[in-house]
């Protein structure tokens, strides 16, 4: 019955669809007294939002180019500062010098064929004539190079397409491959061709991925027209991002900067994006095997592997020139804890005019801090620092925010809470990524956020997408678990930093999944393109704002930091349970493989006309010692139970001014134990050993890195190390937990023990 | 030691893989002395097929149209009855009258587009222009009609695909369809259209099914033309073959025929063929949603679901006439039991020229049957009748076949031991579909037959495929099963009346998978084509030859008739089990609906851009009552082991001459018991209650198809009716099974129970 008592009106509204889940209607983290306040203000700020605003904020950001370096993009970082100060913001700029290279000489032929590398202009669109400040087609970091060579096709040019390539018997050794955008982050794609003795990579969109396939083409429709080129960077992401001249620290203009020539993120061969129409005269001109089904695109032609009889000749070069990026950085001092800081950010930079990449992210940004601003001028204040951050120089790889995080790094590790990140925005369903000690936070906010197309709780459309549109795994989960699956965060926006080098507790949060396009890093991204085929009314501008003000909010006010350790433990379990599937999937492979290669089954399918090579033999995997991880995981689900219970007991009634106060200190410190400070075979700028951007997707990420690439790469000696060290890492994070759970205790009252309930 | 002394030298050199199953290496139903005479006919059978000669006899069957009722089908009839008669054989021709319908009138438009309909003659291809005699590209069986509509794309027109539609909320009432060729009989779109109320269907070659994107087109490549067309028959197979006036009896010139309009295998709606170069301006027409990932071919447009804003017309009549079907049979009557028949067929007319389908299939039989001829002609005799048949009216729907076997029902009810049927070949992997009953005689003569391209046997061949081609389960029992599995037979050939009607222990063999084409029933399927793209050396005619010769050779030869009842039990276990998890399936697809539908989850999930329908709620399955089957299977387990046993005992040693003649016939019938007078379930005349063509895949089988359609179909209580009924006839088999091995332990000599190991 006091829980009930806690409930106001605007709860019971917004929260009356999960009333079959009575334990989320107290707020995370709260007292009752404290959450009746929290969804008072949380009800003033998210009324807050304009859609209007957002869309002329839209069409001011996007009217020009403006990428890293360019007029544009300077004059938009003084602009976004004085919005910030003009809501009372303490705001500045911080600038770094980073390396991006721009195109001087990009040249494709194939005997009288040569490739447009143009974009044109579109007369119903406004923005897609400003040649003079646009930069053109161009994938940044690759090295300058000038190669002739026959061409390979390579589908996505992912792993599996590699061993594809060793049945047919084809390599890419001394050849040109054209791989198609899709199934990995892009850089993988010439890093990998590399690895493969390829002199130089082409990268071109396929109509079946975002092209006429999926809908009409821009301006009639949202998708890539035969022209529209994806540009995009190429550096190794998963190695480390930002600055290439400066892993580790910040790009300040005294920083000690590595040659090129050692600046081991940087591409291997060159590398060029172009569009369908410059790649279907490639394609056509392929010779060798015809490509396999999952291979074939949507152009009008018999897809083959190659190579091609003609030579292809690829030649680029570029400025190699440092430019500044101007991180704006504004905060928002706490009254209580002002040491703890909650962190919300989002890029300004694009490619080109960038509507929806980053603007539309931008715009629902910049409202929340309109909205805090107003907020604070009538008279409240946050209990922790607010910090709102307009990254500069996303798109080459993440380096405003990279350098920023690495130059601020020893702060960060002492006092960052949480690191909230958006990027694009679109219609359609929450997407929330990150740190799974934060799962039911995000849960329960979006549980008080309305959709603006359903007018239900954008909870209810999450789940609705699970349930409908979701895997056998989400369909079941969907239901069967109280709060619903966030995904883990790999790489692609300005989290890494955050998550991946200084374990700061981090989400990506977008809406999406009802809008395609094909415009993406073109110049058809503007606001044309937006106001007609994405968010075009800018209500999901709206949502987004709301659920991640609604976040910073939750998290600058709670009594105690609403973390969660049994959904993290819980998210661990079924990582570990993948692991040990996956070794056993590697045993089975093995096995089948020696006996189909003892039955010559590989020879006696050789069809004399469609040659193939058998695949290797492969090692059968050892039985690896999970015990270690096993253990930490119960150590780590006993502490997450101790902790539930004392957070319980701490959070039920009225408390002391400045109570949990100590607490939070040592809460934040939590996600930081998931870090080695050796980092990731191979990568030790990467220190979480939980999450990682996978070395050979990219975007996608692998948890449990070191051991779940090792069984993948079938490195089985190495995994057995890197279970013992995440094993290591949670036995920290358990005997932490611990830790905080019976300080919490005592914080709660006498006697301990018994208000936690053991 | 007796028993390696069976082996011959060419035994040991053919064997010699298969040395690790040495229970293989005694002949099936044979004994040891019976097993050395037939190994050395074998051999001197399979000395004789001539690749040379198949390649001469397909240019002359080829040389021009040869469809049903054309002046060459009939020369060619004359041809092959003199081959048979030359060869030996006491051979004559019967003829049936059959409804065959011919174009008259063949129009389709859409505004200003009026489709070609026409295949051009290709100046490389020196049978392609022979126009006089060419049936126009059309589907045989379509009513005549004059509709004009909206168009909607249904994707292949099965079952999924309308549940599709429903999602999209678009109903093809009024409309006409447009299919594409593939995933089911071509019946089965007609059908499924009309069912939804559509006035009319089109159907289509996708150039991403066995087009331009499977590989170069003819005349460069093997694959279909733009302006390529797949004729075919559109009767609806799934309910009965044959001529549709005359269900149930042969043809003759004064057999009861129905009206036309009583006739239930007719369509109900006008339907027409045409090819990727007619369907592009039709498919660019459509409007309305984009059509899913999967519905989406190699055309280079956005594929839409429509309808249309113009209206399609299509106007198609017909000459109704009876047309004569001329079946050619040739005897070689048996010494000792001469009232057991072996049977072995292919068709031999075709669409137009059929090089392909029939004549690559004709010719390996005419091949056969010179060689038994010539055995015969050197003194030799079969045990049993030897009876080769080369069916006319195969294409417009197993006419021919279906006549002749409802014609002689009665004899063959008596005396059929074994239909074997082929159709098309080419290069590649042994393929054989049938009564399960024969699956280890599959298996034994498999392993006794060279691969053309490999040398090793074709069952090593075979089971290469299934390590390295096939899904998982084929993988697992590519190694963890002594033999491999064939298939089931649905529709598609002539062994149709056989097994469906008359349950005749049937098999369907092939060779295939090697040679991809795209001139299936066009006028390109010709002697240029073949001797082009398929198996151009005929090599693997002359394999056909001498595995569907060894199996000949192998039951009219065999001391006891060498059928299986293990491998027929163990197969029915696993069909049984598939009912069970199908069962499951509807159980949680329909909770998981109810829950989803519970949660508002389609309403929330729905994209007001992109509109979609709530899908109905599903009836949870009762639990069905499966105890009847497992015991019958229980039982048939049993029978089936003592019948094993018995065999054994009765052929390790020498036998008195006729001693097993009467144990021959009981055998003959065992498979009879698999009938059901009444038929299945909406299709009398489909008798067979184990194996039958689904009702709506046409060619794709159905196994258990009296329950298992029911639960497919969601029809619950009529499922366990079916279940008992399958139950009691297996129970039966059983029973006669148990009753066979009883009088096999007489027969085998003193004491029965002693000899049969028990």
């Amino acid at each position: 019955m006091r829980r009930s008592a806690v409930l106001l009106p605007a709860l019971c509204i917004l929260l009356s669809s999960s009333a079959q889940q009575p334990e989320q209607q107290s707020l995370l983290g709260f007292t009752p007294a404290s959450a009746r306040a929290e969804l008072d203000l949380e009800k003033r700020f998210q009324a807050i939002p304009d859609p209007a605003r957002m869309r002329s904020n839209m069409e001011l950001l996007a009217a020009r180019p403006h990428h890293v370096g360019s007029p544009y993009d300077k004059q938009n970082s003084e602009w976004i500062l004085a919005q910030y100060k003009q809501w009372g913001w303490d705001a500045h700029i911080e600038t770094f010098d980073v390396l991006f290279p721009t195109p001087k000489t990009r040249q494709l032929e194939m005997g009288s064929f040569h490739a447009k590398l143009e974009e044109p202009t579109l007369a119903v669109d406004p923005t897609s004539g400003q040649k003079d400040e646009q930069l053109p087609t161009y994938n940044a970091y690759s090295p300058d190079g000038d190669v002739t060579a026959p061409l390979v096709y390579v589908n996505y040019g992912v792993v599996e397409d590699y061993e594809q390539l060793q049945r047919y018997g084809i390599s890419v050794k001394g050849a040109i491959v054209i791989a198609r955008y899709g199934q990995s982050w892009r850089g993988i794609k010439p890093k990998l061709a590399a690895e493969h003795g390829a002199i130089g990579c082409l990268i071109y969109s396929d109509p079946a991925d975002d092209g006429y396939a999926q809908d009409a083409v821009f301006p009639e429709g949202p998708m890539r027209p035969k022209d529209g080129v994806q540009r995009g960077s190429v550096l190794d992401a998963p190695l480390y991002p930002g600055d290439p001249l400066t892993p580790g620290i910040g790009a300040t203009p005294d920083a000690k900067r590595l040659k090129i020539e050692d600046a081991k993120s940087l591409p291997k061969i060159p590398v060029l994006p172009i569009s369908y129409a410059d790649a279907q005269p490639l394609l056509a001109a392929l010779q060798g095997p015809v490509a396999p089904g999952n291979w074939r695109g949507a152009l009008p032609l018999t897809y083959r592997i190659g190579p091609s009889n003609e030579r292809v000749h690829l030649k680029l070069a570029f400025n190699w020139d440092l430019k500044p990026v101007r991180d704006v950085i504004a905060t928002m001092r706490g009254t209580d804890e002002p040491d703890v800081w909650v962190m919300r950010a989002n890029h300004y930079d694009g490619w080109v005019n960038g509507a929806e990449d980053p603007i539309s992210g931008q715009v629902a940004l910049l409202e929340e801090a309109r909205a805090l601003g107003q907020l604070a001028h009538q008279g409240w204040k946050p209990k922790r620092t607010i910090i709102y951050m307009s990254w500069d120089g996303e798109e080459p790889m993440l380096l405003g925010s990279t350098e920023w995080a690495e130059q601020h790094a020893d702060e960060l590790r002492r006092h960052a809470a949480i690191y909230i990140n958006s990027d694009t925005n679109e219609r359609g369903y929450l997407n929330a990524e990150g740190s799974h000690t934060l799962e039911p936070l995000v849960n329960q906010v979006a549980r008080s956020i309305e959709d603006p197309e359903t007018k239900a709780t954008v909870w209810q459309r999450w789940q609705a997408a699970d349930l409908v549109l979701g895997n056998a795994q989400s369909r079941k989960d969907a239901t069967a678990r109280g709060d619903l699956r966030i995904g883990a965060l790999g790489s692609g926006s300005d989290y890494s930093a955050f998550i991946d080098h200084l374990g700061v507790a981090s989400l990506d949060v977008s809406y999406g999944g009802e809008d395609d396009g094909g415009i993406y890093h073109s110049i058809y991204d503007d606001f044309y393109w937006y106001t007609h085929f994405a968010d075009t009314t800018f209500v999901y501008g709206r949502a987004l704002a709301q659920t991640d003000g609604t976040l910073v909010l939750r998290m600058a006010q709670a009594d105690l930091l609403p973390y969660d350790f049994t959904s993290l433990a819980d998210t661990l379990r079924a990582y570990t349970g993948e692991l040990k599937s996956l070794l056993e999937a590697r045993r089975a492979e093995a096995a089948e493989r020696k006996s189909a290669l003892e039955l010559d089954a590989y020879e006696l399918t050789n069809d004399p006309r469609h040659p193939r090579v058998a695949p290797p033999a492969l090692a059968t995997p050892p039985f690896l010692n999970f015990a270690p991880l096993d253990n930490a995981l119960a150590a780590l689900d006993k502490a997450a139970a101790h902790y539930g219970k004392a957070r319980k007991a701490a959070t039920e009634k009225p408390l002391a001014p400045g109570a949990l106060k100590a607490i939070n200190d040592e809460l934040v410190q939590a996600e930081r134990k998931l870090l080695s400070p050796e980092g990731l075979p191979r990568r030790p700028w990467m220190e979480n050993l939980i999450y990682a951007p996978g070395w050979y997707t990219g975007y996608g990420a692998k948890t449990l890195p070191g051991p779940r690439e090792a069984i993948e790469e079938r490195r089985y000696a190495d995994a057995d190390v890197e279970i013992a060290r995440v094993a290591h890492v949670l036995d920290d994070e358990a005997a932490y937990v611990e830790h905080v759970a019976a300080e919490l205790d005592s914080a709660a009252g006498a006697p301990p023990t018994a208000s936690s309930g053991r």
